[in-house]
């Protein structure tokens, strides 16, 4: 039986080697176009900004080792520019020409390749995408002939990993990013703190704005912005999003949607001994439902063993899973990361959830270096089901989102987070961990023993409610809302009088640092008949939510009436 | 209503804090014998070390701040010595006297005491234990006052955070633990590598021994082992076990079982309107079904939560969960964590189970700083539930375990480990994270696709199968199975005739550095049709398995058959 793969990178890779260790007999031929099969394309931007020194440290598998311990029959720089399903046959051109290739079964592992938006001037040759290992040598080449400034087109997180690089080799670096802010994926409360920690790494942020144009210059190129702004560049790099790499297939008669190949759940394509696996296939998203490609290297490597699976032992391979879409990336001294569904995409299928806020320490704050984690966490309001969480922090964050992924996969509720047993000494964790944590916080949404408001009501609020702000008089000194109540949460039931007359029959807004102490005086103030609500994640929330505009916001004045 | 609560730690403050936030109108009394309450008790042995200079950092609340924010009544220096339940009294004694309270209901949450063995002289003053906070001050005075040499007498989880601290401040340290391994829940082959850190930091490790006698002296006092050896102590910290602390309540007609009290799954006990939480009480073993108490801080933690619900809204109490029994520990640069059930526990409950070892990095090796994690994966061997995982490692440890946990509590099976879509970018793991990889292993296990063979089999292996080194020449040089045959697996496809030869007719074992290798020979052999099996864990794990037996073991003498 002879196995081609095409595609020697992710999925592909991970295909031919459980291929073989299924079957020593198989002939296992993996075509790929590029130089390198196996080569750990998300190292490169590690090696651009010298974390990795060497290039050759990325070339994890050559096509000798992976004969040696494999005997598979990797052959690079092999395009393919055609497919026969009725005769089972590749065209697939070389150097030496062209030639043609049979096959039992077919493997498409093409993966995708960069978007190039239609940007006058992106044709510069100081625009380069990094998508390879050339890419990532020539951006190094042209740092040490002497590039002082970059513009960085697209901050999604490979985007962002190219600009801490270049920030790293002493560049000035600037990020465009159409949407409204760096990491769409990320909640804008969230992606604020990671704006910041550019901004704190030297680099520029260009958010909401899209670049309109490469004017290329004989000393360097100009990349022009929709606003009429305009930034020098010794190099560009593109890094707007990914499209899949299909189109030779589709012309073959693979089924593709927008362009992403279609399979079932073993990744069988429309047409038969065909399977295709990766960036360039449609996944189904476990929240939503939503059909989509994902180009994540995880789903595609797993899923490439269980097309393997499906090719030689058809009866007992199991599906391909659903994509939960979990994502991490390194900004500074920051961690971002995602897993399930947000906001916007919660918001598209109609979901009815609720949004939590929290800041918990990433382990108990009396052991030292303990570091807050900013962390959301999506449920539905009818069951209770996870939906979707993120975080950034300092440390810690990436932890906390394996364990979310995993209770998502899972199909856990929040109440079930309350109940995870996690592990405890005070450098790991707390007794009860954020994890923990959301879920007490989430199950009180629930049942309503926590009523939540959000800074999206915030306009509303301060129209229409007293907003009492619980923390000390020294925290409240600092930036509160203009118009809001100080009464210290460890005050607040001595002084209820005085609140129920200053609300004078509005409803009451409570908000603290985080949102824990609001949390208590919602218990109090409701118990005590007052239309209640916490803010959802405290002035850490606020403050990061609206960004800038809450310095012009919070007021430092001490208003006339406050005791 | 008035609540009391007896024990101001652990589960019975949280559920002090949870009922008020319940109910505003409660009275709410917390009694506690000792001096502090809610004190960070897992921070007093980072306290003995200096890592947490102050004493007072560890008093995370005190009654004012409690009263304050939560209008709890907390008194301390309360002790309990009579209870009844008919007429719903607590007789208390306090500096000034015997006093009786009345409740509604009771909340005990006493916690455990010290384990003392039978053990002459553990009644000098240089023997302490650390439980209070006056007890980690005393070992910290004493360190001043220049003790120079200190025994550890057990290499639990505390006990070991004990001997690093006081080796942190310069003193020689001895631990002794009477069972064969420190960390006794953990697997042999793992706590061999705490072990070795441990005398990496200058801690004598004596394990398998009794200490028989502390005899006091002038100048010091001289622990006695049960082999006849001493060792001097200027202090010596007793810390060999705990035992729920219960005695007054049992008196009272409290159910019991061997010491610790009997609840149901809402913390109910035998007595009308008494619960009780925390260390004090049975819980069930949430893989074995065996009843047992559990000392742990986050599950007493949480449980005290689920108590105040069903003290105050039982309709719609959750019940407290089964114990997982997730700990962890830092022992040096190593981080040490288990969850769900060991070996033993497995043996003993009578499970039919296999065991898997693996060695992954916790990143990716080929970004900056990749470490191993040395995980052991128990599932089951009819269902493939994951019933147990342990590891220890520099990086990544706890991440994995808490994933494993969530994993075990929502009753995964190993083959779900393949699907979890955890986090991956280079500095935090793999597209194939140690948890896929383990959940991919156990699936060949369970498939039949991969068969183990395991370090307790190899005396039988050596005697009668060929071990066959796949590893290279230069690994093999390094130490070898005496009468193994190298063959690195680059080459057996090539030499399978000679494997056979020198099977003549044998089963052939093979093994690697840490079992991949060995798997992808077992996979070319089996379909050669030799009887085969993959030493799980490689010699990485043989080595930590025997220990310095292992140099005894191994030859790095070149057989003359080698070819």
């Amino acid at each position: 039986m002879r196995i081609v793969i095409v595609g020697g990178v992710g999925g592909g890779m991970s295909a031919a080697a459980r291929a073989r260790r299924l079957d020593e007999s198989a002939e296992i031929i993996v075509l790929d176009r590029g130089e390198h099969v196996s080569f750990a394309g998300c190292g490169l931007p590690y090696h651009v900004g010298g974390e990795i020194p060497a290039a050759d440290s990325l070339l994890v598998q050559t096509p000798e080792s992976l004969r040696a311990a494999l005997n598979l029959d990797v052959r690079t720089r092999h395009d393919i520019v055609g497919l026969d399903a009725a005769s089972r046959t590749l065209t697939v051109r070389t150097a030496a020409g062209t030639e043609t290739l049979r096959y039992d079964a077919l493997i498409l592992s093409p993966g995708a390749q960069a978007v190039r938006p239609p940007v006058p001037g992106l044709d510069s040759p100081r625009v380069r995408t990094l998508r390879t290992v050339a890419d990532a040598t020539a951006l190094r080449e042209r740092i040490t002939a002497g590039a002082r400034r970059a513009v960085v087109l697209g901050a999604g997180f490979i985007g962002l990993e190219a600009a801490e690089a270049l920030a790293q080799q002493g560049l000035d670096v600037t990020v465009v990013e159409l949407a409204d802010h760096v990491l769409p994926p990320l909640e804008p409360e969230l992606a604020s703190l990671v704006t910041d920690e550019l901004r704190r790494l030297g680099v520029a942020v260009r958010s909401g704005v899209a670049a309109t144009e490469v004017l290329p210059g004989a000393a360097h190129d100009v990349v022009v912005l929709a606003d009429g702004t305009r930034a020098d560049a010794d190099l560009v790099v593109l890094s707007v999003g990914v499209r899949p790499d299909t189109e030779v297939f589709a012309r073959a008669g693979v089924e593709t949607e927008r362009g992403a190949i279609v399979v079932d759940e073993h990744g069988r394509t429309n047409l038969p001994d065909v399977w295709a696996v990766g960036d360039a296939t449609v996944s189904t998203d476990a929240v939503t439902g939503v059909r989509r490609p994902v180009a994540l290297a995880g789903p595609a490597n797993r899923a490439g063993r269980l097309v393997a699976d499906h090719v030689l032992r058809p009866a007992s391979a199991r599906p391909i899973p659903a994509a939960v879409g979990t994502a991490v990336v390194r900004v500074g001294e920051l961690t971002a990361a995602t897993t399930g569904a947000n906001r916007a995409a919660l918001a598209a299928a109609g979901t009815a959830f609720h949004t939590l806020h929290l800041h918990p320490s990433h382990h108990v704050g009396w052991f030292p270096g303990s570091e807050q984690i900013h962390l959301v966490v999506h449920f539905g309001a009818d069951d209770g089901r996870l939906l979707g969480a993120q975080a950034v922090g300092r440390a810690g964050v990436d932890k906390r989102i394996d364990v979310l992924a995993t209770a998502l996969r899972a199909g856990l509720h929040v109440e079930d987070l309350i109940d995870l047993d996690l592990a405890y000494a005070p450098p790991y964790g707390a007794a009860k961990d954020p994890v923990n944590l959301a879920g007490m916080a989430a199950s009180n949404v629930l049942d309503g023993t926590l009523r939540t408001w959000h800074v999206a009501e915030l306009d509303a609020v301060t129209a229409e409610a007293l907003v009492l702000d619980v923390r000390s008089r020294a925290e409240f000194a600092t930036g509160h809302l203009p118009g809001s109540l100080n009464v210290p949460h460890t005050e607040l039931r001595e002084r209820l009088d005085e609140v129920r007359e200053a609300a004078a029959g509005r409803p009451v807004r409570a908000l603290c640092g985080s949102g824990v102490r609001s949390h208590i005086a919602h218990r109090v103030l409701v118990q005590a008949g007052l239309d209640s609500a916490s803010l959802s994640g405290g002035m850490l929330t606020l403050r990061a939510a609206l960004g800038p505009a809450a310095d012009e916001l919070l007021t430092t004045h001490e208003p006339a009436f406050a005791g």
